[in-house]
């Protein structure tokens, strides 16, 4: 291809000479008329068409992606781990539309709505693709009355947000969520959530990882006390739950300057947000005579008192940080909120211990991937209130509380500790191989008997395969058996079977058995039975 | 709510009666009052709200549903018997997005390409949900440059149809498909595509099934010498795919009236597309002097001969039925086509054997769901062209064929053969009991125990509950075993495992062992060593 592409810069060049020395202007023309026939050439196998009516754009929608049977066979096992914690915790699943009315959609999530996908309007009702799966989930217990459920959705979500793809941060994605819908006593279920949340990343094996917690309530008695307007608590809630990400100084700035906040006032948040701690700094608020007059942040403190309680029964307390920075982006929550934070999930740091600041690709709206961390792969609360919001009556609340696991954070993890050839997607355990003349039906026939017999097998496709390319096949994809049949064999009802991991030999590569055998020894072989 | 609507009514004409009588106003306006209070409470009722700025339709979108945990019982076994069938021949999974590129998929779908939903242009590409999943597939082989691979894919697809949601017809709907792409032998792989096909169905218990198989270009022939002209051949095919839910005439006046073609031409085409049988049919046609001058018919029929010998080496030929009326709508098909039927597949027959003709509902655009059926359970064929099409070069194309599994309409053949109280959805093992003061942290540190030993346990969400709810619980989710724990057993290291299903009695209900031996113990009741 480059050679062609320098051939074609060349006869440029020639034609531009040409032209310079007025030459005839069928000397040109020949010239051009070859240059015509090195891009069709050119094009040809960059797989452009010469008629743009042809060409497509062969890729996927930006911020999307395909998997492939290697990365799909380490999904599955994510996926897997994950289902069996869930159900060893008693939960069902539940399915639902991938879009929703939009009206359902409309005003839960708050500054994140405008990254809502839309349906184009083609008659009918107006929908958008979910944004996650709780208020889906929330609508389905409204729709249905159900007025208890510990259910778990594991789907794909929508978000028009800038993706960083190698970062897991992407515009489809899969969420991993569990729920505890219901009226229980305080802090069971919360804590139950929480518990999950850790057999879930431990198992993942993802490496170190922590459990940030907070109280909406008592961010909003801070809120309150610091002396933050009502109707501005949930934008300045925003800016705080920024700081994971950018330092005081600029969420400050978003809160006084963009969010009208009396600078005065600000400060005193930034006194509170900073603190992190454990039981310690529990206690030591709730020592803070200012902060326990008011009735959210005690309310709070007490819920936290009594969750940490069941988290040291629980034997999980140390893997917990009381966090007051830790906001959650979404108006839903209206009790405990966490996350779970792994090394990868903040921006990378200097050797000075400060975070590299977030910065776009050269010439691109794209962010630069090495300037910003995986985010959080595990988060959730407490969202007491919207079932009743969607119903339109609060004495419809139904209390609820969960947890979403970002599995493709999780995944672009995981995919760096496997290399492809570790993971076997394909599970084949016998390829049927015909020595001598094809034997095509004679192949097809045992394959079928295999297949009945509960056996995973194949056989090539090809009429009268050579030996060797049968055996590399094999090698290819890990196969542990192979039946070899040949005519002379089959005659006398033999096959042989031969494992083709030991590369065992004797009798010409292979044990033979009777045919009538063949099943039964193989399942020994496969430990089926 | 019918009485409260009904009292309405009452309050209703007693305020006629009064106006009639010109009774005094306060008595027309304390009736009005009482319906005004009733009317309330009915609104309480049905979710809907007096302020109507709160009041949001409680609905999935046209055409879609949820699935509770039952129906998700179902589906789940439904996947996993028909993955089990894949991977038994050897097939690996990929994913794709849910939204393509819109340019991808125009012109792939012929006369179905109007059911496509499209994203909002929201700023950037155009993109539509995916249509089916061969299309991606398609795209995934063309941009990976994959040149072989047997795989398999379940997700959701969406078309803007008329739903028939009984009957499985949804505009968001699973498709599970399996393909096999890359240059084979003849008819070798499109023999397994349809052993798979039979596999699955059997597997799933859906009752007795028939595959319809023919073959395009053996119907491209026939269009050919009948003299259809060749710019009407893909509309002409799609008229004939009509015929199994359609009368010979309604499709004819499909042919000559909307898609102008000579009523000579539509009758000699009328004479062959009523053929149907098996290979004394395929024989027959070989006779056929015509038809075997054209060179499509001819290859056609010589591909129905070697797929019907490894048919019959496969020991499936007796569910297969040539069926020169079956075209499959969609352009993209090149080989063989194949669709599996039950029993429930086609609309209603009358007792003197002929079709229910299709209507609408009422008042309504919707159909009624009686005088339709299920349609075809699985479908599919040989598509040839498709990935070269996609890259734009006839050279680069993939042969690819495949079957696409429509599971909704299994599933709500299904639906009608279990009762939920058959299905399990919950699969906890062990509920953990206290008896006397709640015991809430003891309660939690047994069950702690449990998950850590891979046990599916659960205890009630309440810090001090009654024993009989405890004991209820256990009965109506159907969980085994109990663990019942005192303040007494536990100081001396005991615990009581009862049997819930046996309702075992001995020691005030279950057996008491040593509180170290308590995982032990159920593991081996449980059958999990």
């Amino acid at each position: 291809m480059e050679l062609l592409k320098q051939k074609i810069k060349e006869k440029g060049e020639q034609v531009r000479a040409l032209k310079a020395q007025k030459a005839d202007q069928s000397l040109v023309d020949a010239e051009v008329a070859a240059i015509v026939e090195l891009k069709k050439q050119l094009n040809g196998i960059t797989g452009e068409d010469n008629k743009n009516k042809n060409k497509i754009l062969l890729k996927v929608p930006k911020g999307t992606r395909d998997y492939n049977e290697i990365e799909m066979a380490i999904r599955e096992k994510v996926f897997s781990t994950i289902i069996s914690v869930f159900k060893r915790h008693g939960a069902v699943t539940i399915d639902t539309p991938v879009f929703e009315l939009r009206e359902i959609l409309t005003g839960k999530y708050g500054e994140e709505s405008k990254l809502i996908y839309n349906l184009e309007d083609q008659g009918g009702e107006l929908c958008s693709l979910r944004y996650d799966l709780t208020v889906p989930f929330a609508r389905f217990l409204a729709m249905n009355g159900t007025q208890s459920i510990k259910r778990y959705q594991i789907a794909k979500v929508y978000r028009r947000d800038q993706p960083a793809m190698t970062k897991g941060r992407m515009r489809e994605f899969y969420q991993c969520d569990f729920d505890i819908a219901g009226n229980f006593d305080p802090m069971i279920p919360d804590s139950e959530v929480i518990k999950i949340m850790i057999e879930c990343l431990t198992e993942l094996d993802i490496g170190k990882f922590t459990i940030k917690v907070n109280h909406r309530k008592i961010l909003d008695g801070i809120f309150e006390i610091c002396g933050v307007p009502e109707e501005k608590i949930r934008p300045i809630s925003s800016a705080v739950d920024k700081l994971d990400k950018s330092p005081w100084k600029d969420v400050r700035d978003e809160m006084t300057n963009e969010k009208g906040l009396d600078p005065i006032v600000a400060d005193r948040i930034g006194e509170y947000v900073k603190l992190k701690g454990g039981k310690d700094l529990l206690e030591k608020l709730y020592q803070d005579q200012k902060l326990c007059a008011n009735k959210n942040a005690k309310g709070g403190l007490e819920d936290l008192f009594l969750l940490f309680k069941y988290l040291e029964v629980f034997e999980v307390l140390d893997m917990i940080s009381f966090d007051l920075s830790l906001a959650r982006g979404l108006d839903y929550y209206t009790g405990i909120i966490y996350e779970a934070i792994t090394e990868h999930s903040g921006p990378p740091t200097l050797e000075d211990g400060t975070k590299v600041a977030r910065k776009l690709k050269k010439d691109s709206d794209e962010f630069d991937e090495t300037t910003i961390g995986v985010g959080s792969i595990a988060a959730g609360g407490r969202y007491d209130k919207l079932v009743g919001t969607l119903v339109g009556r609060t004495n419809s609340d139904i209390p609820c509380v969960g947890v979403s696991i970002g599995v493709e954070r999780v995944f672009s993890i995981l995919l760096q500790k496997y290399k492809p050839e570790q993971v076997k997607a394909n599970e084949v355990e016998v390829y049927v191989i015909a020595v001598g003349d094809g034997l095509m039906e004679d192949r097809m026939k045992v394959c079928a008997e295999l297949w009945n017999a509960g056996i995973k097998a194949e056989f090539m496709y090809k009429a009268k395969p050579k030996l060797q390319p049968q055996f590399s096949t094999c090698d290819r994809y890990q196969i542990p058996f192979a039946v070899i049949i040949g005519k002379d064999e089959l005659d006398i009802g033999q096959v042989r079977i031969k494992d083709m991991r030991s590369k065992e030999q004797g009798g010409g590569g292979g044990s033979s058995v009777k045919r009538s055998d063949m099943i039964t020894e193989l399942k020994l072989r496969l430990g089926k039975v």
